[in-house]
C-alpha cells in the first residue's frame, strides 16, 4: 500500500483503461475526474497492489469506499479529495480489514524525499523486477518545478493483470484542463506507445497531480508550459521504456521509430504494429534480424505501404532500401550482431511524409510463457 | 508446387489478405479478380510453398507472370485463365527455373480423386505438422454437388508467415457473384475467427473454385444456393479449426462462443479477443481455469459491456452467473479439470442480445517461441 499526499490540495489529471469492464477503483476515481469541483481539491492517492479489485461487482465497489473514508478520516479530508489505483489479482474480494488497518499508521508516517519515493515505488509492485522512477527539474525564469514519477506494469504471477499504474507529482501551478492536456500528451508518446502482450488491463491508470507548491505562474499555452510539457513528456517515456524493459520475461527493449508517414498517428500504428508482432518478437530473442517479418508487421498496420518506398535500418545497418535487401557482403553478419543490442532500435521510413512516431515493447520468450502457463491461480 | 486445374472454364471467388504489402501472387491474382470477363474464365490455379515471392519487388512480379505463362503454355490457355498464391520465406527472389521446369510435368500428370488431392493438400504445407483436406456433399433434389478444400497455415521454420491459403472446389453452377458471396459469409465465419498468432500475412487468400461440371440450377437466394452455402461453411470451419489445432507449437484447440451480443459483429470481436489473447493462450497451456484473463480480454474488445451481465462457462462448468463467481465446492476441482480438454470450449453470456459468434484460437507454449525464436533465417 502506497498514499501519495500533498499538503494543500491540487489538480489531478487522469487518463485510464479503455478496457470496458474497469474496476473498481478505476470506476470512483473515474467519477472524481466527472466531477469539476472536485478535480481542484485533490488532496491523496491511495495505491494497493496485490489485490486489482477488478470483476468483483458492488462488493468491490463498497471496499473501494470503504479504503477511501479511511484515508479521508486519518487525513481529515473529503472521501472525494481521495483518488484511488489497485494491481494484482483479478476477481478476489479485496481484503479492506487489512488496508483499514494499514491507512492511518501511513497517515503518520508521510514522508518527503527520494527514500519515500522509492518505497512508494516498490509497495506499488506486483511482478514487477525492480520499482520504476524517473524525475524532472524544469527551470523557467528563476523559478523550478520538479516533477517525480512512479510506475508499475507488465509483471503477473497470480492471474493479474500487466497492469499499468503511474503517477507523477508536479509542484507547478497548473490548471486542471493545463494538467489535463499536458498528460494526454505525454501519456500518448510513451504509455500509450507500449506493448508488452495484447492484453489491455481492467486497472490501467496514470495521475499527474500538481499542486502549485512551488508557486510562479505557468500560463495556458506559454513557454512555460511548454517546458513542463517537454519534461513531462521525457519523465514519461523514461517509466514506459522502464516498463517494456521490465516485461513479463523480457530480456530486451525494442525501440522503434518509423518516419515518413502521411501522420504521426499513421506511424504510431505501424510502429505499435511492429513491436507488437509476436513473430517480430521470437526473431528478436532469436538475435535474427528477420526484415521479412518487421515488414509483414509494418503491412499489417491498417495503413496503406508502398513497398519501394521502405528504408529499413536495425541499429545503424541498413537493411533495406527503396524496399530492397541492401547487398553490401557484410550487411548479413551485421545485422546479425545489431540484432544482439539491448536497448534494440528499428527505424522504418515509409514515405516523405511528415508523420513520425515512436513505440516500445520487448521481445517474447520462453519465460514469458513459463510465468503465465506454470503459476496456478 | 500444386496445380489445381478445371476441365472448363468456371469462376473463382476470392478473399485476400489485408495486409497493404501483398505479395506478386496476391497482386496478380487480385488483378485477375478485379477484371470481371477472367472471373469467369479460370482455369488452373497454382501454388507453391517455401517461397512467399513477398516483397520482392519488380521482380517477384515478373517472376509471378512467368510461372503463369509456364502454366498457360502446358494446358494451352490463356494467362488470365491461372491464378496463383504462393507461401513461405519472405523477401526471397522467387526460384523460377526449377518452378517453370516442374510445370509441365505437373500439367501432364493431373489426376481426379482423393490421393490427387492429398498430394496437393501436402505441397502447399510449409511447417504445418499436417496436411489439411475437408469435402462436403451437397444433395438438392436429386441433384448431388461435391465440395473439396484444402489449406495450410500457421506454421514456420524460416521467416516465413503464419500464411492461409485455402482452396475451395465445387462442381456445381453458381454464378461468380453467388460464389462470391458465398465465400464471403463462409470466411467469415470461419477463417476469419481464427487467430493463431496477431500476425497478418501478405500472402493470405481463399480461393471458392467453381466449374459446374454436375449440371443442374442454383439460382441466387434459392434453397439449393442456401443448402450450397450451408455446406461450404461447415466445410471452411473444419480447414480453419485443422489449422488453428495445428497451430505453431499448440496442443489445444480453443474454441470460444460468445452469445447475447448486440450484434453478430460485436460477438465475433468479443470472441476473438479472447481467443487472441496471450494469457488466455498462456492460461489454457497451464490448464488453469482463470476467468480474470478471459473476462478481461472480452472487456478489451472495444465492445460496450456490464459485468453484472457476464455468464462464463468453461466446458460444461458454470464459472460466472451475473457477474459473480459460482460458489459450487466442486467447482474450482471441476474447472480445472475441464481445462485438460482439447479443443477447449469456452462460452461466455454478454447479455440479452441476438448477437452470436464463435472465435477459434489456439494456445501458446514454450514451443512457439522456440519455432520463432531459434530458428535463424
Amino acid at each position: 500500500v502506497a498514499l501519495v499526499v500533498s499538503g494543500s490540495p491540487g489538480v489531478i489529471a487522469s487518463v485510464f483503461t479503455t478496457n470496458a469492464l474497469t474496476a473498481a477503483p478505476v470506476q470512483w476515481s473515474q467519477s472524481l475526474a466527472a466531477q469539476a469541483p472536485w478535480r481542484r481539491q485533490a488532496r491523496a492517492i491511495l495505491y494497493n497492489s496485490g489485490n486489482a479489485n477488478a470483476c468483483t461487482g458492488p462488493a468491490g465497489m463498497q471496499a473501494t469506499r470503504r479504503c477511501v473514508q479511511g484515508v479521508a478520516a486519518a487525513l481529515d479530508i473529503a472521501p472525494q479529495a481521495v483518488w484511488v489505483a489497485s494491481t494484482g489479482i483479478i476477481g478476489v474480494p479485496l481484503p479492506t480489514a487489512g488496508l483499514c488497518a494499514a491507512i492511518p499508521k501511513l497517515a503518520c508516517d508521510l514522508r518527503r524525499g527520494v527514500q519515500a519515493a522509492r518505497a512508494a515505488a516498490c509497495a506499488i509492485m506486483t511482478t514487477d523486477t525492480c520499482h520504476k522512477m524517473a524525475h524532472a527539474t524544469v527551470d523557467i525564469g528563476g523559478q523550478r518545478y520538479i516533477l517525480g514519477g512512479m510506475a508499475k506494469g507488465a509483471g503477473m504471477i497470480h492471474p493479474n493483470m500487466a497492469t499499468l499504474l503511474a503517477c507523477i507529482t508536479c509542484d507547478a501551478p497548473l490548471q486542471h484542463a493545463q494538467a489535463q492536456r499536458l498528460l494526454r500528451g505525454a501519456v500518448t508518446r510513451s504509455f500509450n506507445t507500449l506493448s508488452v502482450d495484447h492484453d489491455t488491463s481492467t486497472n490501467d491508470c496514470a495521475f499527474f497531480f500538481c499542486n502549485g507548491a512551488a508557486g510562479g505562474q505557468v500560463p495556458p499555452h506559454s513557454a512555460a508550459e511548454a517546458a513542463l510539457a517537454a519534461g513531462l513528456e521525457k519523465l514519461c517515456i523514461q517509466l514506459a521504456e522502464a516498463i517494456a524493459q521490465d516485461g513479463e520475461g523480457a530480456t530486451c527493449l525494442i525501440r522503434c521509430t518509423v518516419h515518413g508517414a502521411r501522420s504521426a498517428v499513421q506511424a504510431a500504428l505501424i510502429a505499435r504494429s511492429i513491436v507488437a508482432s509476436p513473430l517480430v518478437k521470437c526473431a528478436v530473442t532469436g538475435q535474427d534480424p528477420n526484415w521479412g517479418r518487421i515488414v509483414a508487421a509494418a503491412g499489417a498496420a491498417g495503413v496503406a505501404l508502398q513497398l519501394h518506398h521502405l528504408e529499413l535500418d536495425i541499429e545503424n545497418v541498413a537493411i533495406l532500401r527503396a524496399g530492397t535487401p541492401v547487398q553490401a557482403p557484410a550487411t548479413a553478419r551485421r545485422a546479425r550482431a545489431a540484432m544482439s543490442k539491448n536497448p534494440l532500435h528499428l527505424r522504418l521510413r515509409v514515405g516523405k511524409g511528415p508523420g513520425q512516431a515512436v513505440a516500445r515493447g520487448c521481445n517474447l520468450t520462453h519465460a514469458y510463457v513459463t510465468l503465465n502457463a506454470e503459476y496456478p491461480t
